[in-house]
């Protein structure tokens, strides 16, 4: 049986393989997947809606739905774009299990076998294995304090005539932590506006902001119907129901729509008025205090250990939100190597290597700072120091 | 902005198009989508074992979980497999939203541009919006009352080197409601044996039988790994919470995970631990039971009202279980023209030509019998026996 061609560049996730490994050792400590802090998910509330939900219209969120999504959902997430001031009407929202489903959606809409996505460099390894099935080439396009280097960006696309499309996530990145400035993004706009490419922003960690002015959205800037914004309930209420939404032009919406027809009828029924009936009854903006709250405290905390803990010539990133943060060891330092014996000593941690499109950077590592206790980031983050300064 | 090739096949689904339509007059009779009968959906069950569920594991069943899927639920769906005489171990399994993934994954997994699909003609309308994306050409083979013409496959692979994929519904098949005999399946097994092609068959409706005795699945008579098989609880228990799987070879089985990853990471957590549960505290042959029971009555009388009330020059199918019958009107008549006019009377149905891959047949009508209720059933039917009669 011979299989597509697309299975030859398709590979595992190596933050889902790390997850394997320690998921195999009980009680390891895991810095690495991107999970939200277990003591934020809200369980009582979501157990009370549900029984509501269930006890007076539990044959709808049983039965099949609409492709597009749940209506009185549709509609809040408009509200919430509007707050964002981003103007939009149902006709720009497609519902999906969560924007990981978006973020692939994306690539079958813009991308043909060959043709070329910009991504940041390092950027979010969910969404290069979303891209690799459409068996295109990546461009990673290296990045500072303030976002992509957008002058290495046009020399790209000088060259490459195949560029079909931008993914960028500016705030509070995954993998780096680092926050896009408000003129990189309006210079995005432009240069993307030139070569008329779509540009995908990806924004899951936007609202878990600790300090500081929030920045426009990319998609608030836009007046060209340019950007495909990507939201997501994972992070700010619960992962595991699988839904977040894209909100782009009525007629990519459209497109959007089919392409979920085939892919999976549509999400989770109940999931969607599980969001919808939090939403209802509860304050979005009180649990995400919460959560910057507590996250806050532990970012602080791992920031501070690292300084403390890990040899000076480890270099880190500096978040001011989000779940992640970007470490990079001395050049020829190998983070995979390191994540072996991290893990004989029961802490676990993501390679950032394939966090690179191109590959390289093997000396780089992504610390998830929300899912461990402050007891386990103490500990963990000690046992990596004492093997750290062992090591180099 | 330029869209990918992909976009110019694509189309919306016939079947939630018309549902559209559909439900924009309220009070409108559907025999138009698949949708099971809301009474036989175990609403209290489900909400005292979700009841349950977020208070005792809360915490994970609405965090992110194992791409997989939740293993509780891979072990008892390795005993459903085993109950149908289908050897395997977790190893063969994946968990994916609703068997509609499954199906696109399975084009995913083993088709390239301007490959060939086999399906019967007509086939599942879904299957065919799945299979769109990843611009395949179709070859529909007709069928009789004992399935696939298989002098017809034959000749077909003889003549045509880029098969790549067998995609058949052999169980109360949608949307004809036909079901293989066991020598077709065996037949049919030896031929893709002979061109080494996969077979994917997709068996949501093989539980729900009304009479007669059980026909091996095509899976059940495999001793090649040849078949993926696709299961589903959507029918049997809730559709809204889209839990379906790929029961194959293992080594396919590592594939359709590391696609899986990338397409959405995983199923809704919740949903899976709900379907796990259900089949803890409850019995589902059971709730099968009752779904015989009640859809056998509606097919009765769908079957009786067709032959009383359409024209005798319509020809209908007699399916032994399942919920889809298949109307033929004589050649000329334009099911489409007539669902408008049906539209006015406030009865819906989904015209058949959409099913067939290579066009033509649009003289056909699916109707769905699970949905409505016997009132609904014998108002409809008796409606569109007044509109046809009236017409041709």
């Amino acid at each position: 049986m011979k299989l597509s061609t697309r299975l030859s560049v398709m590979k595992p996730s190596a933050i889902r393989e790390t997850g394997k490994q320690i998921a195999a050792r009980p009680g390891c400590m895991s810095f690495a997947a991107g999970l939200p802090s277990p003591q934020l998910i809200p369980v009582e509330k979501v157990r009370k809606i549900t029984d509501k939900i269930l006890k007076k219209k539990g044959a709808i969120a049983l039965q099949y739905g609409p492709t597009k999504g749940h209506e009185p959902l549709i509609e809040k997430i408009v509200k919430i774009m509007e707050e964002k001031n981003v103007t939009a009407t149902r006709e720009n929202i497609q519902i999906t299990t969560g924007s990981q489903q978006a973020i692939f959606f994306s690539a079958m809409m813009f991308v043909n076998k060959g043709d070329t996505v910009i991504t940041e460099n390092p950027s979010y390894l969910g969404a290069l294995a979303a891209f690799r099935p459409f068996e295109c080439n990546f461009k990673g396009i290296d990045v500072d304090e303030d976002g992509m280097k957008l002058d290495e960006l046009e020399a790209v696309l000088e060259k490459d005539n195949n560029v079909k499309m931008i993914y960028v996530v500016p705030n509070f990145s995954n993998p780096t932590g680092r926050t896009w400035s408000l003129e990189r993004r309006k210079k995005l706009l432009e240069i993307a506006g030139e070569y008329d490419l779509p540009i995908v922003e990806d924004n899951p960690y936007g609202e878990i902001r600790f300090e500081g002015e929030d920045i426009p959205t990319i998609k608030a800037l836009d007046k060209e119907n340019r950007v495909i914004y990507l939201g997501s309930f994972s992070k700010i209420f619960c992962a595991g129901l699988r839904v977040g939404w894209i909100c782009a032009d009525k007629n990519l919406i459209n497109k959007y729509e089919i392409m979920k027809q085939g892919a999976d009828l549509q999400s989770n029924q109940l999931a969607q008025m599980q969001v919808d009936e939090f939403l209802n009854e509860y304050d979005m903006e009180e649990q995400i205090k919460e959560i910057i709250k507590v996250y806050k405290v532990k970012r602080d905390l791992m920031c501070r250990l690292i300084d403390e803990k890990f040899p000076k010539t480890v270099k880190r990133t500096d978040p001011k939100g989000g779940m992640f943060l970007w470490i990079e060891f001395p050049n020829g330092v190998d983070a995979s190597k390191l994540l072996q014996k991290a893990l004989e000593l029961n802490v676990g941690f993501v390679p950032g290597g394939p966090f690179y499109p191109n590959g390289g950077h093997e000396n780089t590592v992504r610390l998830n700072y929300s899912n461990m206790s402050q007891e386990q980031i103490v500990e963990g983050i000690g046992l990596l120091g004492e093997l750290f300064s062992r090591e180099f």
